[in-house]
Parts: C-alpha cells; structure tokens; sequence
C-alpha cells in the first residue's frame, strides 16, 4: 500500500485540490469546465460559509486521489444524507483498491452522522466506475432525471 | 392571487411542513417510505446543524406548498449551488402560478448567494414537470445517472 494515508484537507492544500480538479475534468472528458480558482476554493471549502469538504488520499507525502463531500437532507427520511460531488484516484494509482478506501471512509463518516443514504452523480459512459459502485452494493435511480439550470438561467428566472 | 405569500419556514411550521412532506409522497406514489417525524425535522431543519431550509407558500393563513433546499457545491465552477430537494403544490392549487413563484423566489435566493447552478431530480414519469422545468430553461443532466446507498448499504461498507 506504500504508506497510503487518507486524511482531512487543510486551507494549505487548495493548491494541490485545484491540480486534483484538474486532472479529474480531463479525465471526464472536459478539462475546459473547470474555472474555479485557488481564491474560490478557499472560500468554500474552508471559509465562513463553508459548503463541502475533502479528503486527501496520499501515498507518503504525495497527493493520488481526493474526495469532495457535503451533507445535505433527506426530506422523506427526515434525516441528513452524505452526497459524493467528486471522487477520484490518479490513473496511474488505480487498482489499488484506494478509491474503495476513500469510499469506505466516506461510508463511516456518513454512518457516524446518522445519514440515511450516500448519493452521487456517475457518467453513464464510464463503465468501469459503474461496476465498481454496483459491487459496492449502490444502485442507480433509474427512475429520476437531474435537472439543471446554469448561471443565466438562474438570473432570467430570478428577474421574470 | 388570493393573498398568496413565500416565507422562511420556522420551528412552529414543522407539523404542517411535514403534512405537506406527506402529500407529496403520496402525490409521488410512495407514501409508505416517509418516515420522518417532528423531532428528526426540526433537528435537521431548524437545529444547530442544520442543513436544509423550507420557503412555506400560503394562501392567506391556508398553507398550499412548499420547497425544501440547501447550498451544495460545484467543484468545476469552484462556488456554491442551490439544490432543490422538494417543492409541491397542493394538486388543487395548481395552474395558479404558485410552483413558478417557488422557483423565482428560489433563482433570487441563488443568485443573491453566488450560486453557479440550480439542481433538482424529477420523476421521468412526471411529464408536467417536466414540460415546465424544460419551459423555464433547466435541462436534464442525460450523460449522468445518481447511485445511492441506503443505511444498511453504508454500514455494510463502513465496516467492510
């Protein structure tokens, strides 16, 4: 496992979290997507009004993979749930069984919270992911559709 | 309009909020999976961690609907967003507008937090939503699918 660690992100991570970022929208195909900045990042992960957190997954001191999470809540349950915004290991990195490491500790964080269900979004193309979630015993919601309106949308909305 | 207003739920809303949770579930054809009760939406609606909020909408004092949301987080965007978990209409208060109202209402809030998208899943079944999700300019995530865990599912992999 070459001293492989997981451990919470910290403000002097944001550097390495943006690069993470990065290689993470290559690898999904859209590398053009990704404008968000150190500054930005700062301010959501660890800034007042913080929304989401990381954990960094490194083998001795070198960054291989990260996962971005936020709690947010089950209305029909009435109880928190955990949701999974990213998760990935380094290409290079896998096979080593570290995304199942960052799963399970993301699968004890949401047990410690009481949370009622782990969710998160997959691309329909990316096949090996689908297989390894689905042996992990998660399920799609073949029956719901996301819906998403983008930043001018919101503002034509907000304004009619 | 017959005085219909939006508020900020508060703490003395949750048994009607959670009347309204219920007509939605039954609306959605799952009655039998709310499980909330008062206690669990209080805590997590109104309680020290919590992480959802509820615009209430009445027709004077008469509740007729409802949206829970919360912030989440885009990575790619690197700033927040508004996910919509729930919004309903009493079947017998629809073609009012009210839904539309809900949704500006929710696109000012968006837009006032700096939010880079707005999110929500709706039932592929449901084709009235989704005509007027379509109408006001949202669009459905297709190259995604959401896999969830449930509570057994994330007991099982904490300890695995």
């Amino acid at each position: 496992m070459n001293n492989f660690t997981i451990r919470d992100a910290s403000l002097d991570d944001t550097p390495v979290i943006l690069q993470l970022i990065r290689e993470l929208a290559t690898y999904e195909r859209a590398p053009d997507q990704v404008v968000a900045t150190e500054e930005g990042l700062r301010e959501v992960l660890f800034g007042q009004h913080a929304s989401a957190r990381v954990l960094l997954a490194s083998e001795g001191d070198t960054p291989v993979g990260f996962a971005v999470y936020f709690f947010n809540f089950s209305t029909w349950l009435g109880r928190p749930g955990l949701y999974l915004e990213d998760l990935f290991v380094q290409p290079e990195k896998r096979g080593c069984g570290y995304g199942r490491k960052l799963l399970v500790r993301l699968a004890q964080i949401a047990h410690e919270r009481g949370c009622g269900r782990m969710e998160w979004a997959v691309l329909n193309w990316n096949q090996p992911a689908v297989e390894f979630y689905r042996k992990l015993g998660a399920r799609p919601l073949d029956d719901w559709s996301i819906f998403r309106l983008t930043g001018e949308g919101i503002g034509r909305l907000a304004e009619s």
